[in-house]
């Protein structure tokens, strides 16, 4: 597994500043790159890696040509790591056979579902009746979707993806729960990724959607009727209850839960692990996480914590004694 | 796809005031829905929705009548949202067909596994050796039922759902850890629900537990031993701890984590991603969730947190030196 | 199902005060007990529950052998325990047959893979190009292992686990994602496990990896890039982002999150449903979760904390002015 960086300047661009006969067998990080590697520098931070690195070219931005000069080859790009990524692309597509599209013989395909000719269904899949699957589609291996609902083309869906399960819809009667039938699907567009054992639950009367170019990691939950906007990444654990409405650009950090039918507008970041209690109608970052301290530092304000509204009372208490001039 | 609205009534009663020929084509929300659908009114404080919507017919309240009433036709019920979700079951059986009963080709369903004869084991299952499987039960595709484990009547597993792996059991030995195998089972009884990719560990010496009517969402975690009590509904991404004994007509919130061996009363409502760390012997409803802010407010707000104590400690000796009359 | 007391002894060691002839028919807990149960005093504090058990025999600690002698027969032993978790793998290998080596026919093993002949390829597993399997090692049922993923030996993986599912690696460009393909692999050492719908991401350039004895329970999260150090466990529900790397013989309660590119050093300990947001180099108990309190309660003290680091600003002003001596 070889390319030469003449090749990668050919197909890839960029200015190429070393010997463009040089045999690249890896891509690696700054600090692990040997002489046979090729390296990148995604920000003027990592400078210090980048002096210290043997990798025999380094990916820089324009500002770090000098430097990167002084140490050997290097690649000048506008944005190094754009560039790297396309690099990975590059090498994956020369080195790791793509799977050939088409229908593993262990898949199960209802008659009923419309798999188009360039996807690839991949090992124990289930595409259920009337479910449809676009072009370039991968459903990597043991990917369920389910009836009637629709992928786009060019997504990349993991092992274990669930599309379609019903949505949690319960009417209480005499202390139990009446099901509600989830009548609605699943519309993904194009160019979305779905990371393993992730689930997405059909609508309950209209569909859940996730718009173009959504990247979500793995075991993420997309409860019943939740729409999330174009290109919005979030990633793992996240647990987004029914009906929210989450916009475009948005990202959410690991482990977050935004709370059903509450309104995100675009732009809005979550950090990780952070409950989205209301909706954020205004673009910018947001959290809610309790610091985490050793163990017993922690006790001691958490009971505290369990006291602050009357910490308060007190507070204001002294407050207006100090106000009134009286000491008692 | 339609039914008549004197169908409706006459499946599942209500009083009709409107047209009985009319052709209901689709269940819609009060916003989405045009002429052809019928929505339902749940809650009185939707009523702007409800003269603005475009519905065909309503299902509304008693107490709604005479403003639905001059809007077009509607169906007078006691409890709105009930009759809607009966309404979802009358239209998906009509209109969806059911899975047959029996055991789709692809599944592996050990010969030792007692499956009833109208139960439905989907796509790609797996059924282990002394497992048992209720009558009218639905595993609906990529579900594994291990070895010796019970699932009642009429109950649906959604995909991916692992009924019996092994608890999360190990003794510490000069620094490793020595597996304890799990000599339990699961017990699962009638009408329980269970979401995709949903794990219910089996028991180390007794059985895990679940109770007639549980309805559990999507990806939670049920540890060991655990026992959910009858018609408690726990929604998505939960965790609970092996052991812990969780009573009737709970609801647990998405996201929560109840820890291992405490006890949960009957009627115990936990909000989202609150983390149980005590048990709860009174019902009503308990949270415990970092307030979401913006990030910089958050920030100075968690630094202070980490000295709550302190600062109770200097609001003390504040308010000693204002009781003794002292300003120093 | 049964062994003679003196059938354990004489396995497994220990000193028996006791008929060696007494049949155990089956294992269970203190109070779950009946006489022809054997039970175990795993510490002191249960010596209440010792004294009322109707347990045939206990196992204790030589510390508890006066008062376990004066209620039956009893096995003296250093780490009841580890006793106990050597009982229930002495009971599970007389009783339960283990699965034969061997790749069960509906599994998909690439011909490009390496499994040991002593392994257990159980069904619906699915096993890509270069993956390699190690001896003795178990896939239970509809786990994936992608291509060139190295899974040591001993190992168990629990029913719908994935390992070598790309990492979460994109870069922004104009508003959309570009795709950083994951170069590197998975490699797990041995005596791992892994629990049911637990998630490994393979590595971007260098390979994720779990060290030799690492546990994990279900629903976990382990993204590209992660170190996992020996005999380190942890507990449902966590989430590990991208590059953290976790020392050895460390605990992570369930439902906890750590942090991308954070260390933690050996023998650290991360209570359950703490986000872990910076490195931590000492060993020691970690812990950060908002107390649980009544819905009422909570409300008060979570919308005082949101003005918390104003609180602490007023305080200084009253200090200033005790300080002062004067009141205004």
């Amino acid at each position: 597994m070889s390319l030469l960086l003449g090749e990668i300047v050919a197909a890839l661009g960029g200015e190429l500043l070393g010997d463009a006969a040089m045999v690249v067998e890896r891509l690696a990080s700054l600090v692990a790159a040997g002489p046979a590697a090729i390296s990148f520098l995604s920000h003027p931070r990592y400078r210090k890696e980048l002096l210290a690195s043997r990798a025999g070219c380094v990916i820089v931005a324009p500002s770090m040509r000098d430097e990167a000069m002084a140490r050997g080859a290097c690649l000048v790009v506008d944005d190094p790591y754009l560039y790297f990524a396309r690099l990975t692309q590059l090498w994956k597509a020369r080195h790791a056979p793509a799977q050939p599209p088409g229908i593993h013989p262990s898949a199960v395909v209802d008659v009923g579902a419309h798999v188009d000719a360039t996807a690839v269904i991949g090992p124990l899949c289930v595409v259920e009746r009337g479910a449809r699957i676009g072009a370039g589609t991968v459903l990597k291996s043991r990917v369920t979707v389910s009836e009637d609902c629709v992928i786009g083309d060019r997504c990349l869906l993991h092992p274990g993806v669930v599309v379609g399960a019903d949505g949690f819809g319960l009417a209480p009667h005499e202390g139990a729960w009446v099901k509600i039938e989830q009548l609605g699907a699943v519309r993904i567009g194009n160019d979305v990724e779905i990371g393993a054992n992730t689930c997405i639950d059909r609508g309950a009367l209209e569909d859940t959607v996730l718009e173009d170019g959504v990247k979500l990691d793995n075991l993420i939950q997309i409860g019943h009727n939740v729409r999330v906007g174009r290109n919005t990444a979030m990633a793992g654990c996240v647990g987004v209850a029914g009906s929210a409405d989450i916009g475009a650009q948005c990202t959410i950090g690991g482990g977050a839960v935004v709370l059903g039918h509450l309104k995100l507008a675009d732009g809005v970041h979550v950090s990780a692990a952070t409950v989205v209690t209301r909706s954020i109608l205004k673009p910018g970052q947001y959290t809610g996480v309790f610091p985490i301290d050793d163990n017993a530092a922690w006790e001691r304000n958490a009971a505290t914590l369990r006291h602050l509204h009357q910490l308060r009372e007190r507070l204001r208490a002294l407050e207006k004694q100090a106000a009134s001039g009286l000491t008692p």
